[in-house]
């Protein structure tokens, strides 16, 4: 009963435009690079592991279009850049499309410029194909892993959304909330952040838990700290964008704030993301990029002002929790607790 | 330049509806206190010291009403009542009503219940305009003890609104901060947090700055852990619903959040309030009532639907501090430095 947010077909990706959920569904149809990098910058689709499924299919439609191997390799590379740079902070973007580019250069070495442009063509297609079906895999083993780290509780809070919607899959935190969901009889509570500017909490991840029949509180962001203190919340999960080599991890905007609610409670923090969010070329959170979004989400919310006219607002997307403040991370290739961390290394 | 939301004329107080600022600026006619509780309760008039002020003038103007002294008086203690259980937190509310029923019990006790009507109902009317001309000193005090605890600091966030229009004056929070740009050469920088559900901090707090030629930045409110940690704030200010002895301080939800975050980046949070917001009843946080809202704010922004149908909400209108969290107690009397306070005792 996973939501999945994006269908693919040969020459064209279907994407599910999350900002109309959960009023509206309606598909957009995505046959270039182009568009999907406007459709990710736009938030149609979101959740950093999505958002690499996204544009590894991208560049799969890419690569069928006519020409040579050469003509076609140029064309991707160039359509793979685009993509990079439609969103700075998720890292499995970047990761995507190298991984698919690398395919599609290491068969482009192994036949020549002349080589069948239909093998080329179906390696690359293969190649996105693999990595979505590697996400919907890491989201069962996330699941698996995370479920461990709570053998008895049953009130957790999660931010944003990081769920079938955000994934290939089940989802990363969310995913795990529907493992102990499924294990705990009586089933859990979860209570949700709207997720302010874009509401992916208040819209997609409600929707998401009610369609799974698990009980959902939805609170405003600045009701977290709260809820974590005086609601017997027991663990906070949430997902990633990047994390870095020492554990330090970028997230939606919010999440830090979290952090220090949850040891302030001394309840677990708990961030969980498949093992492509890793990110091994950065040592800390010094090293991330933080997008900044247009002020016009803070001004106006669903189209209907929120401020007087000529307002000043700040927009930064992500913030980051320093690792000290992470109980543990959960990946597809399992647990690690700390902190210290040292990841990406293996 | 002050913003006043209340006018006061001999049988009835107008009240600036803040709920439909900034776009629209709308005078609701209060005859009785009834109309006055659901002027309150619906957040028409809003900020601790002005409902208190605003419950004041809802009395002056039921005490005005015909009728003999015990007529008038029994009439009073009704609708101090009615006042008082409009909005459980905010201890100014109580404390305004008490005074003007201890004037107006005083008065009946001196001339009997034959006394003159006119003398008892002037009674109450001076009362009830003492209560808000103390509070205008009361912001104007604040200002300058406020203004001395940041000699040189020009960048600072604040929550919710705090102003000209939740006081009888200039303000709590907001009015050292109008302070600190008129003080420091190139005035000062103030990040706003929206202040969800009701954005009081969106609508209200950048109005005010925008008409004082403040310089502004509005943020989410999740964005504000991120801000003081990354952005150089310098101080954190908010308001005080009601404070206990201990220092423990109930004010809008999202306020405990910014203490850790200010904590956490080694940043004075500093509580403005009037002394009648200390609650000598209150031993510790653990003593305040914490008023639940209707979850329809949360599930509504503006009228139009931020979460699925049918999706259950938690509305939690404000949070507790603890004292061990703020750096400073700011109010009319003067300036408390601390953990620990022992507030009230005078």
């Amino acid at each position: 009963m996973t939501l999945d947010p994006l269908r693919f077909e040969p020459d064209r990706v279907l994407v599910l435009d999350q900002t109309l959920l959960p009023g509206e569904e309606k598909w957009i149809d995505v046959r270039d690079a182009d568009a999907m990098a406007a459709a990710i910058a736009r938030l149609q689709v979101r959740g950093a592991p999505a958002i690499g499924i996204a544009a590894a299919l991208a560049l799969a439609v890419e690569g069928s279009r006519g020409g040579s191997v050469a003509e076609r390799m140029a064309r991707l590379a160039k359509a793979g850049g685009v993509l990079v740079a439609s969103r700075p902070t998720a890292v499995n973007l970047a990761w995507a499309v190298d991984r698919v580019l690398g395919v599609a250069r290491k068969v482009l070495q192994s036949g020549g410029e002349k080589g069948d442009p239909n093998r080329w063509t179906e390696a690359v297609r293969a190649e996105a194909l693999a990595i979505w079906e590697e996400d919907r895999a890491a989201s069962r083993a996330m699941a698996t892993h995370g479920a461990t780290l709570f053998p008895s509780e049953t009130r957790f809070l999660t931010h944003c959304n990081t769920g079938g919607l955000a994934t290939g899959g089940g989802g990363t935190a969310l995913a795990v909330l529907l493992e102990l969901n499924r294990r705990r009889p009586g089933g859990i509570e979860v209570w949700a952040t709207e997720t302010r500017p874009l509401l992916q909490g208040a819209r997609l991840t409600t929707f998401e838990l009610q369609r799974a029949e698990v009980r959902v509180r939805l609170i405003v962001d600045s009701a977290a700290a709260h809820t974590i203190l005086r609601e017997g919340i027991q663990g906070v999960l949430v997902g990633a964008d990047r994390i870095a080599r020492n554990g330090d991890t970028a997230n939606k905007i919010g999440t830090l704030g979290l952090a220090l609610a949850a040891r302030e409670a001394g309840v677990p923090f708990v961030v969980v993301a498949p093992s492509s969010t890793i990110d091994p070329g950065t040592a800390d959170g010094s090293g991330i990029v933080i997008e900044e979004r247009d002020p016009s989400e803070v001004v106006r919310i669903r189209g209907v002002p929120a401020a007087p006219e000529g307002v000043q607002a700040r927009n930064p997307a992500f913030d980051v929790t320093p690792a000290r403040h992470i109980s543990a991370i959960v990946t597809d290739r399992g647990l690690f607790r700390g902190p210290p961390y040292a990841l990406g290394a293996d």
